[in-house]
């Protein structure tokens, strides 16, 4: 077999030891490891594989142009040109792996382009932010992010040895070891899930996996949500169980901390694969601590979940505007579509007795997505709570309708 | 070779699939790979190599009262019952790293254990939440998380067998091709670096490496502060020239972004090594975007870092407690310390014509220091901004007369 490449992506301009010393290690071990040079700003002599002057070419811009661009559109400009070249290597069967060592910039330069990698194809970052906020750069992909516990600069010392080399030895392990994303035999159910309606995912999950489905659970928290639309997009899915359908209402007004990050309810439309859409916990918005709730949201009906989480019920206008939303994407969609109603509340949170249950809301909501979906999609109303046997087992059984039906 | 393990953190009562799956991919790659059981909930009948009785007796409950304890109680429970097997682990030399898959409080608990483990041991987490707020669990050590996708459930799936094998064979490979953690030849000097102070400990670290010594610098991020304090209490450093102690007074006011993760100026005095205190960038608080600056900090001086870092102005009253909690600190050493102070501004932010810049306010953070410190401690002033050379190579002729006369 000839040899794979582990690309390396670095700023050479503050990395040059790092980047030789990545670079000498890992063709140690029998990779290829270009460097594709990333970097911006100061002066170096080093050779890349892939210098900085292609890289901002393949972005679109000439080097020489780069520094009278904003810093963003700089590094978006070095992050596509990096996208470039992986794809390229992707696409040509040599790429066994990504290994990016960075500072702020260096990490979401690194990032842009490990994105637009497939799951599965190996992408590990050695940041300095990686104990923080990383959910901009892993965004929904498995990039695996190692905090570099000291900086990384002026070369292999006795911090950075450790955590480079391990990090080499993460990559070269995950190309060995990991199984490629391959569809298997079963059809693939993906569904949508939260605390709130986790029974009501259960038991549909149960039904169906009896029916020889493969059921597929993605969390409703933005990330996963858009990764389930990623994948779908990328043909893994079969048909969908949307049960969680919460991220739309942070789609719609941008303040929930789960809003997703992409659009939501459309990618199986346009592929035109069966789909269940259940208003799962859409009657409400999710915060963090009760501290960090916008001040317009105060005052409402609230549910405090944890600690680190508040839930806080959305108005009239907020659902109706949210069902028009919804009756648009999927009077889009190419494939069956069946919307099923839980009359009796949207998750646990909204049943009767419980602080969010607010039934003239969940009554406007209905209305307004029936006046607004076509004719052809049809809504299923049942007289239970979404984590009543009832309505989950109903939902499963219509879901393996339309699969069996198409 | 006696076979080493990899030690698998599961909650088995929701995840006994990916026990098992993990278990025996692990096992056929030639490791042992015992189950380590922190689940806390439902009834199953999985033999693990370390059962949940075990687990919470070691962290010092028996399982049956484990749920009347309250959730954060219980979760602390398993991990410090984990943390006693991976140590043991440890020290008997069997540990080739460890592996856990986690939600919420599966992610919880293994970081608990994981922490307690040295920097170079591999230790990576497959979670839900790794695309999101991770410090909490990561701190300041080199616990990698991988964003599980979807949800980690059910047993192996389309998604799921992909995301575990990657993370089984990062953990391998890390094993396999990483270098742990030991002293090298050359005495360790840590610094502290800021982009507001990067000049000084450029120009320091150049004065440093000419004289022989080996330089790691430490972003003053939180993390990597925190990281040099334990990097010193575990015996990896020889002298310190803390060139910019802001952390500090995050740890006094707790609002800074960049607070500290354990308290900062002590481990250096514990050990009785050599210290260079320089007041770098300690005149003002950072903050995340413009919009989260906490109320109280509002119209004072304030530089506009970049979109995501607002710098705001310590006042008189704050530096003036910094200082004292300062001295207080370094009182306590047990080895030789001289403090430095740049008179012409503490930071580039600081310097004249720049917008932080205070002098009346500088001054009384020098007064108060000099007030406070010990007789025995030098307090040396500089006519120069921390950033210009004659400050900043003067500060590393000081840093290595101490570590010679010592």
């Amino acid at each position: 077999m000839a040899q794979k490449s582990i690309a390396l992506i670095v700023t050479v301009d503050t990395k040059e030891p790092e980047a030789r010393f990545l670079n000498e290690y890992i063709e140690a071990q029998g990779f290829k490891a270009p460097v594709i040079d990333v970097s911006t700003k100061n002066p170096h002599t080093y050779t890349a594989a892939y210098p900085r002057e292609l890289v901002s070419k393949l972005g679109n811009v000439e080097f020489e142009d780069l520094k009278n661009l904003r810093r963003d559109h700089m590094m978006r400009t070095m992050g596509e040109g990096a996208t470039k070249i992986l794809l390229d290597l992707y696409a040509k069967g040599e790429l066994a792996g990504v290994l990016a060592v960075g500072g702020n910039q260096g990490t979401a330069i690194a990032s842009i382009a490990m994105r637009a990698l497939p799951i599965g194809v190996p992408k590990l970052i050695v940041s300095t932010v990686a104990s923080g906020y990383v959910r901009p750069y892993i965004e929904y992909k498995d990039i695996i992010m190692m905090f570099s516990v000291a900086d990384v600069l002026g070369g292999a010392n006795t911090v950075s040895r450790t955590i480079l080399t391990n990090a080499a030895g993460a990559v070269i392990g995950m190309s060995q070891y990991g199984i490629p994303l391959t569809k298997g035999e079963k059809p693939v159910i993906a569904t949508t899930a939260f605390g709130n309606t986790d029974a009501a995912v259960n038991q549909a999950r149960v039904v169906l996996e009896q029916k020889g489905y493969e059921v597929i659970a993605f969390h409703a928290s933005g990330a996963s949500g858009s990764a389930m639309e990623y994948l779908i997009e990328q043909g893994y899915v079969q048909g969908v169980l949307d049960m969680t359908t919460h991220e739309l209402l942070g789609e719609v007004f941008g303040d929930d901390i789960y809003t997703p990050l992409r659009p939501r309810l459309e990618e199986a439309g346009k592929k035109g694969i069966p789909q269940v859409i259940v208003p799962g916990a859409i009657e409400y918005f999710c915060f963090g601590a009760p501290d960090s709730v916008p001040k317009k949201y105060l005052g409402r009906k609230t549910h405090y979940h944890n600690p680190y989480n508040t839930n806080i019920r959305a108005t009239k206008e907020e659902v109706v505007e949210t069902a028009k939303v919804m009756a648009t994407k999927l009077n889009k969609a190419n494939g069956p579509v069946v919307v099923m109603i839980p009359l009796k509340g949207f998750s646990e949170n909204g049943r009767q007795g419980n602080v969010l249950h607010e039934p003239e809301t969940d009554a406007a909501f209905i209305e307004a997505l029936e006046q607004n979906l076509d004719a052809r999609i049809k809504l299923i109303k049942v007289d239970a709570n979404i984590n009543d046997k009832e309505f989950s087992e109903k939902a499963a059984e219509v879901m393996h309708s339309l699969m069996t039906s198409k």
